[in-house]
């Protein structure tokens, strides 16, 4: 078992477990919810109140802060951390993904992907030795291994080549980083093709990673694949070792993989939806634009703790919404935040009590969108 | 001396006093400033980092808020208090300065003003005695009467006209309350014409009005002007009663007003500024989007005290700037807010003091845009 992992518990009705992550800004409960920080800010939130709604680990953008303001900037000011005012733990992306979502003009070789900024057209080459070269620049506590996101149509000729790349480029990131306090996972890829997820994992869990994660999921695929790729892979994964489903999801995404052996997870849905008005209640979601709110003086969710729901009424939010409020932003995010951190809690409290039947409780997504 | 204001202390070196005014939300030091919540919320700003700031009382606008969510709304919900979460002393303007600034098709009767919503192009009419009706809804603890803002070109023959109109509507507005917990301040208009000044004081002086305001000033008549017309009306006004200059404005306004005897202000600059990127420092103001702050790690003031100085660097909140960020608002608002507010507190001490040499040092403006 190694030092930087511990499994605490392991769930009697699934493959959920309950682990300890050691970072060098500290330590992480696992099941946990990252909340994505793409340009150096979990949007609309300060540090301070992402601490309040227990936070502990924050996800960094490397194609954003590469391009602006720049790595070698953030590394001179002192690393990510001290830039962004939160010194607990930060985990960044190698900004493959970005770099095949935002790019333009993108160029895939051996050696590395070349790319048009999104920002000012400039052109730039990631390799994996960029990659890992940036990353340690930010100085964040866990890295990634560069890899290319395989579109969930592609060909299985195209996914076995992509993902065969995939795993040079991971052998080439673990030749070039440098180590020190930085952990490094490996990204495993292979589409919805279970014979390259289990290539892939096989290349990929002799390497000397603190971790993996399973990529190329939760992008259009359908919840089914999502679930049975997800689960088929994790399953392959080293048991000792951190397992981090990227970029996956919705509530009800997140229990079904934390069920499956996942430990992290990102997601932008929390804030993007808290910014276009979309709320998660324990009852379900809610769209905080409809006129019934209008007047209505209830908090959201009068279950919920957080500091929207403590002191404001759905009128009241929905009021911001409509007037374009800044406030808007920042009281959603706050509290869809908040949900998906007791979300998690509630994860943990599942495992840990072991009652299986809490399972199908913990969220029932229903049909307001 | 009324009850609800006390003056504690005269500066012996200018006609500043240090004042108490009691409301039915809580009491408040003067000189005091209070911040614009234009839609029911002073933008990207929390009400408990509000408190934190120290902020005492807050600014409401009529207009705004009969628009849209509508003051019967507000009235149901338990009063503009409730709704936006904010249990300190809150002032209503009376709508009149936005109807002249924000609405289109205006025309003022003896009636009132009729107007087309900025929202929807809905024909409203704002008398005085809906202004006094719709700020009773809001539950606010200070009412203003409904006034004309003089535009600072206007002739003379109207603005005798106007001022005399806005007498008449004063009296209305008196007629019209119903009291109970709810201060009401009288507004002096008269333009740039002392005489006018004069004459709409004694017009309004008798009436029963628990304080006074002075309006149609910082809307473009210039500095001299402000501080000339400024000095000379509010010498004119009842000394046992608090005095408010509306609408002004940038630090030395403030401190020039407060030297000539108000005691309350309030400004959208601090709030505005600060989302365009403009900061102030006990240095003088700062243009955070200038590149020589892109790897500046230094606060934006080493001295200051606020949660944005004593965590980010200058090169973050340009950063955020840059990039777009919302947080960028957010930590700009704070840190420009608790600078104004750290004036009021070194007026409130250079009176209590009696040092009159610390007003020239309080606040140099720089060249810096």
């Amino acid at each position: 078992m190694s030092k930087h992992f511990t499994v605490v518990k392991k769930d009697p009705s699934s493959r959920a477990r309950l682990g300890h992550l050691i970072t060098a800004h500290g330590e992480v409960e696992t099941p946990c919810f990252m909340p994505v920080g793409t340009q150096g800010t979990v949007k609309a939130m300060l540090p301070r109140d992402l601490r309040e709604i227990g936070c502990q680990i924050l996800l960094g953008n490397t194609y954003h802060l590469y391009l602006r303001p720049g790595h070698e900037v953030i590394r001179a000011l002192g690393g990510l951390h001290s830039f962004m005012g939160w010194d607990g733990p930060i985990l960044t992306d190698s900004g493959g993904y970005q770099v095949f979502s935002l790019g333009a003009m993108r160029k895939i070789t051996e050696e590395g992907a070349r790319f048009q900024s999104h920002l000012d057209g400039s052109t730039h080459l990631l390799t994996p030795e960029k990659a890992v070269e940036i990353q340690e620049a930010l100085g964040s506590d866990i890295a990634m291994t560069l890899d290319e996101c395989i579109p969930s149509d592609a060909t299985r000729v195209y996914v076995r080549a992509s993902t065969e790349r995939t795993i040079r480029w991971a052998k080439r990131c673990v030749a070039a980083r440098e180590g020190r306090d930085q952990l490094m996972f490996g990204i495993i890829q292979g589409g919805l093709f279970e014979d390259l997820r289990r290539y892939c994992v096989e290349e990929m869990a002799p390497l000397a990673f603190e971790g993996f994660a399973v990529g190329g999921l939760g992008i259009g695929e359908g919840e089914e694949q999502l679930n049975a790729i997800g689960s088929f892979t994790v399953d392959l994964l080293p048991v000792a070792q951190p397992r981090y489903l990227m970029g996956v999801g919705r509530p009800q995404d997140i229990i079904n993989a934390v069920r499956a052996g996942f430990d992290l997870f990102d997601c932008v849905i929390p804030t993007r939806n808290a910014r276009n008005g979309t709320l998660y209640t324990w009852q379900g979601k809610v769209n905080i634009k409809r006129a019934e709110f209008a007047d209505d003086g209830r908090p959201l969710d009068g279950s919920c703790g957080c500091y929207c729901c403590r002191n404001f009424s759905r009128a009241y939010l929905r009021h911001l919404y409509m007037a374009g409020e800044i406030l808007s932003a920042q009281l959603n995010s706050l509290h869809n935040l908040y949900f998906y951190h007791r979300l998690m809690d509630k994860c943990r409290e599942t495992i840990r009590s072991g009652h299986a039947e809490n399972w199908t409780q913990l969220w029932q997504p229903n049909e307001d969108t």
